[in-house]
């Protein structure tokens, strides 16, 4: 197949780059580096089916010129804004990022026939809640211009599948970790201990806690979905298994980075940031009857996550 | 209160603004007169509490300095567009019309300080299913771009409220009937009648059945939910008693319209276009649980909406 990738010099774009080319599949790997990195894909621009293309998937006739030419399968659709704290207050980040550039590609792949779609979408479409969060939970009470920004793509999406013949895969990430990471909680304390050895400050109480996922698991849960699903229009949930707290990543992290008499300080309050959802049960039952097992505990994937991106520089 | 209505000139707004002066509050009827009409509200431009504001939301700093003039206290946000068959193909008109404004808005209630919001939403953010529709059902899988765009504003109404200290109200409209509609079955089958007097041509087969809601009646219902809402974002369904087919509502156009000659045509199909929902079961006891009860029954308020658009001009 011949796939476009977008976001696909990113964190979890680039595993996924990985596994499809394994699987022989010819890859269009989109994104304009606004997040993403050139080096999370330096080892696959050697391969022919291969191909890097610095694209903003807001650039319309840039986009199209790319549909034009490429004659794509399927569109595995990861470009987001995923640092879910910038987007706290700016109403515009999260909505074009995350919404508008899933309206663009919806729009060329029902202009240019191609039918099969994959999403990377988020629990922070539930906002905050107690309750167990299966694919059909409601109300969705997004606290997030993230969680927002994503289940309107979502909708989108629900109608490209039900309205345009199209068949589109819906996988709601939880918090994932490992190297090339661009943000997140444990790339965060590893550029503070590197910035002041002495402390670390944590957002938040430290008692937030969440199912981590190591982000191979996570790509096998993509594959998985995008083999098994069976329904044009087919929602999954994956996590790891457990729970973390950010207070035990903290002490994993200072632990790892050989500084075990820094100070861990706690800036208070249940939360990292205004629209941070401090812990969340995930129902993953329906891709578990897929076949789909995570490898790692989360706080075993925490601890991987970490050595992984120590070795690999971050 | 100084409460600005968005949409205020249109089929459902104008109606809104009646009662709102009925109220004694002051009122700011904003809208840009692409589907609302200046002769809706005529007969309010007298009053000193009512001032109308000719503006596309969509233009930044014309709203920034309606906002900064006015000093609201609330925004009924009613301006969208509300034909959803217009929207079937093309992927901005809804996105900008009824998703865009709605983030206009929350911006610049944030920036103001403006915390009550009203938002005029739809049945259509669940798609199709023959489910009970009560407030939290799930799965919400719009099948056309007037539910996914209606959708996506409720999520980000939903940040405001839970991340911002807004205060919002979401009332999820059914089929709306009435004087002063610009659009929709009855409009449609009355024009069609103009134009051709021996035949009415009817969107498929003519068995779509809903629970029809005289624009009064739903006026009622957003006043209801306006002033017991109880939670910082509250939703209600609102809809008629009973159901109503397409069929019963062209035999009645015709009869009422003095017509009963005319051949009723059916074009065939379980729907009038793609994105239509032929049926929906609409779930109201929470709204009723504040005091609400529809005046009429669905098939009383189309034969009366259809008797007050001849009597008033279509």
């Amino acid at each position: 197949m011949r796939i476009l990738v977008t976001g696909g010099a990113g964190f979890i774009g680039s595993h996924l780059c990985d596994r499809l080319l394994e699987r022989g599949e010819e890859l269009w790997c989109v994104d304009n580096l606004r997040l993403g990195r050139r080096r999370n894909i330096a080892h696959l621009e050697m391969s022919p089916k291969f191909h890097f293309v610095e694209l903003d998937l807001l650039d319309q006739p840039a986009l199209k010129s790319l549909f034009v030419t490429a004659g794509f399968d399927a569109v595995f659709h990861m470009a987001a804004n995923s640092d879910i704290a910038a987007g706290t207050t700016n109403f515009r980040l999260d909505l074009e990022l995350n919404q508008l550039t899933t309206v663009e590609v919806l729009e060329m792949m029902k202009a240019h026939g191609v039918k099969r779609l994959f999403f990377a979408s988020t629990s922070a479409i539930f906002g905050e809640t107690d309750a167990m969060l299966h694919e059909d939970f409601a109300p969705l009470e997004p606290i997030s211009f993230y969680g927002a920004s994503k289940l309107a793509a979502e909708a989108y999406i629900s109608v490209f599948a039900h309205t345009f013949g199209g068949r589109a895969v819906v996988l709601r990430f939880p918090n994932v970790v490992g190297e090339r990471a661009t943000h997140g909680v444990i790339y965060d304390f590893l550029r503070k201990l590197d910035a002041d050895q002495g402390k670390l400050e944590v957002l938040g109480d430290g008692n937030q806690s969440k199912p981590y996922l190591y982000v191979r698991d996570l790509v096998d849960a993509v594959l998985v979905a995008w083999d098994k699903a069976n329904a044009p229009f087919a929602v999954y949930h994956a996590a790891g298994l457990g729970h973390t707290s950010v207070r035990e990543i903290a002490e994993i992290v200072v632990a790892a980075a050989g500084r075990p008499d820094t100070r861990i300080i706690f800036t208070g309050g249940d939360r990292g940031w205004p629209g941070d959802v401090p812990r969340f049960r995930y129902d993953t039952t329906r891709l578990q009857a897929l076949g789909w097992r995570p490898q790692h505990h989360s706080t075993d994937a925490v601890r991987y996550a970490i050595d992984r991106i120590l070795a690999n520089g971050f």
